[in-house]
């Protein structure tokens, strides 16, 4: 395999002449593109480069392929499951400044962008038309990253994951083939998904180098409110009921009693140490104000306390950054630790009892081990705060984090609900799908002969 | 390849010890499976099975697979690009008899069936839930068969497709081995997307034997109303400024004079015979009604007659009857025709000029063009009526039936919103989307390296 000091110099020297300045072996580039925000070790590339357009990512993988070097493709580094991790090697291609919006098409509710650009960026670019774009995983990702990924976060309750909000990608595959998976258009039945197919895919089958995603008029009216309950349960069970309904309801977050105290300590927020809920409403004012009502009666019949609203912009932004920064805050439970961070989703009618569940386990733990999530999907994380140097730490969040899956698989759950696999659950994958998995080998043998994108992730072609 | 005459008679016998009378090749029978509703002449296959179990299924494909015999999955014949015509002979199996609704979970808003249930079968059953399946193509297809074909219908501006309204299927593959794409979570980022790869895929990656669902709740307050323009463009531009302004319209079908004049005929009906918009609304009472007043004011801008509305529930269905018999009544349009369906989906910004200008296109035909469909989604249908006898209708509807595919795609747009490719459209899927059909042709060599699943649809292997 290409280990750093075997690196190909012959590689290098081509990259050079292609790329001039954009290709770089220093140790700590390549060291901070090693990593994600996942537990792992660094697993650093041999070599980084910053294409700026869809032909030069081409013209690396082509230059890669010849020389049987792997690849990787790179955003900003905020996945979970090791997913960028160098674990054989080459060259890491980072997309970070292939940050154009190519065209905003208002009337058409879409966005064609580069896959650089983060999800941030594109609705600061938008801010004006009165349209947004919704997928918020609450790190700043790219948009590539968050397609490879298939990457969801608070609001897909309403507004759907990546699967759901990508319309069309521009793919380099490994044989250097520039390809366009879909037209423009809402809907189409034209083949195969291949869309689908590259979203989610984390790399393995090909380069994202551009996309067009949905967007969505930004609602005459948003509120948002925060409620409080004795047990988590009650939470769980309060937006269990509210879907249920059918009310379309736009963020529902649940946070545990421990997480709640540590986003009053980072955020210097005064919320109820108690298991809360997190809301949103988006709509027309009548039907906001009505959707509210109905909820607050639901989260009442099941032990919430009164709502506290959250009606201005700059409350709103307030709330959903104290949620967002959940992760972090967490991390100062236990100063210096590193998080291990679970995240099954399972049918909502098996929620509050793998909640419940999760939570006797929680109580056996030896470190701090809060809980939140986005509740309407199914889906939550515990965030296990381990100290990076204990071994003991790791062994035991590892066992914890695989009593999480199972018990999420037993419930007809998933292993992984927006994070992903990477290679942190490849044997989870397994277990969850079995023979299918093959399947998946068989498309990325197909895809990607040789092997060089990405390898040793989601599927092992070495089983 | 297997010609009627050189069917496998070592087959027949093994396959008539594994099914006793469920399988036949009656000539009747055969040729009522060898067509659609398209205007393909008749090729059926060499004998029909009848399956009542995925294992049946699994015990089917290993038979043919052992004497190299191409098998066609079949639901109920809807299919209008010629999907289920047996051309290179081979195995029909039919899956109407595996037609049980295996599970309801209604806490989870999903339904597992068999794939041959249909979707009012689905919807009788589920009634009293409260809850609903809505991708509703018209015709009362088999679920197997609208996940084979990504069909959808009148609702999926609101509701989506089957693209997005499967969450798992179980495949038997060419191999024999049967998979299950994804369990029942709402959300999943599991590996590759199996489940959206084969929703599709027109029987030529693997048979459907079981699928998971999408329910919803039947909304609180339901109204449909009926507004005449007097240009098409009206009626598109208040759909298309309705949808931009973000007012979730659940329905919203244009009709074209000549299509309402057919109505009228075919079922009895009073409309106004002019361009006409039928529109449906759902949620809360409250929000029905803010969303009608809206939809009422951009209809009047758009120089749209005043609203008819059908309120109570009879008047609604004779309504969507209606529009669902279309089809039917145009036929009637020019007694003994047939009927070439065109099938484009372009972005909604382009949508008013390709009807326009697909308008002026029927202006100059020699037989009776009527135009209508799903206008929110982009998607519109002209129903071109041949002679079936008269080579120079065919010769002049494939001509008209390019124009409109080469004017969709030059407005970025799709030459099949719904109905697929069959080997109707294998021509224009190549000039849609070029490269990537080879890679569409990689992923069919990878999962059937012997072409036995529903060969020549879709991609050719002998391009």
């Amino acid at each position: 395999m290409n280990k750093p000091s075997e690196f190909d110099a012959a590689l290098l020297e081509e990259m050079r002449a292609l790329l001039g300045d954009r290709v770089t072996t220093s140790r700590g580039v390549c060291e901070h593109h090693g990593r994600d925000e996942s537990y792992f070790p660094c697993a650093p590339p041999d070599a980084v480069v910053f294409p700026q357009s869809t032909a030069e990512v081409r013209d690396i993988v082509d230059l890669c392929r010849r020389h049987k070097t792997t690849m990787i493709p790179y955003g900003v580094g905020t996945s979970l499951e090791g997913h960028v991790l160098a674990i054989r090697g080459g060259v890491c291609i980072d997309l970070s400044r292939m940050n154009g919006v190519l065209a905003v098409h208002e009337a058409d509710l879409d966005a064609v962008v580069q896959a650089g650009v983060t999800r941030k960026q594109l609705n600061e670019h938008i801010r004006h038309t009165g349209l947004f774009f919704p997928v918020d995983p609450g790190a700043d990702a790219t948009l590539g990253g968050m397609a490879a990924t298939r990457a969801s976060g608070t609001n897909a309750v309403r507004y759907g994951t990546m699967r759901e909000n990508v319309l069309a990608l521009t793919v380099v595959l490994a044989d250097g083939r520039v390809i366009t998976t879909s037209r423009r258009s809402r809907k189409s039945a034209a083949g195969y998904e291949l869309t689908r197919l590259f979203v989610g895919s984390e790399g393995t089958l090909g380069i994202i180098t551009e996309l067009t995603v949905r967007l969505y008029a930004v609602p005459e009216a948003m509120s948002a409110a925060v409620c409080s309950f004795q047990e988590i349960a009650g939470a769980v069970n309060t937006v269990i009921q509210t879907l249920q309904a059918g009310i379309p309801i736009a963020r529902s977050e649940a946070l545990c009693a421990t997480t709640m105290k540590a986003i009053n300590a980072y955020s210097k927020t005064g919320y109820r140490e108690q298991p809360t809920l997190f809301l949103e409403f988006h709509g027309t004012q009548a039907g906001v104000e009505e959707q509210a009502r109905l909820v607050q009666d639901i989260a009442r019949e099941n032990g919430g306390m009164d709502f506290e609203w959250t009606t201005k912009p700059e409350d709103r932004t307030r709330l959903w950054t104290a949620r967002h920064q959940a992760y972090f805050a967490c991390l100062q439970l236990r100063p210096g630790s590193r998080a291990v961070s679970t995240d099954v989703c399972v049918p909502i009618s098996r929620l509050t009892e793998c909640i419940v569940e999760t939570s006797k386990d929680i109580s056996r733990a030896s470190m701090p081990i809060p809980l939140f999530g986005h509740v309407g999907d199914g889906n939550f994380h515990c965030e296990i705060l381990i100290r990076p140097d204990s071994e003991a730490d790791l062994e035991e969040a590892k066992e914890f984090n695989e009593r999480v899956v199972n018990r999420a698989l037993a419930m007809e759950g998933t292993c992984t609900g927006e994070h992903g696999i990477g290679f942190g659950k490849m044997r989870s994958l397994r277990k969850e799908l079995g023979e299918a998995v093959d399947l998946m080998l068989s498309l990325k043998r197909a895809v990607d002969p040789e092997n060089l994108m990405n390898p040793g992730k989601v599927v092992s072609t070495r089983d």
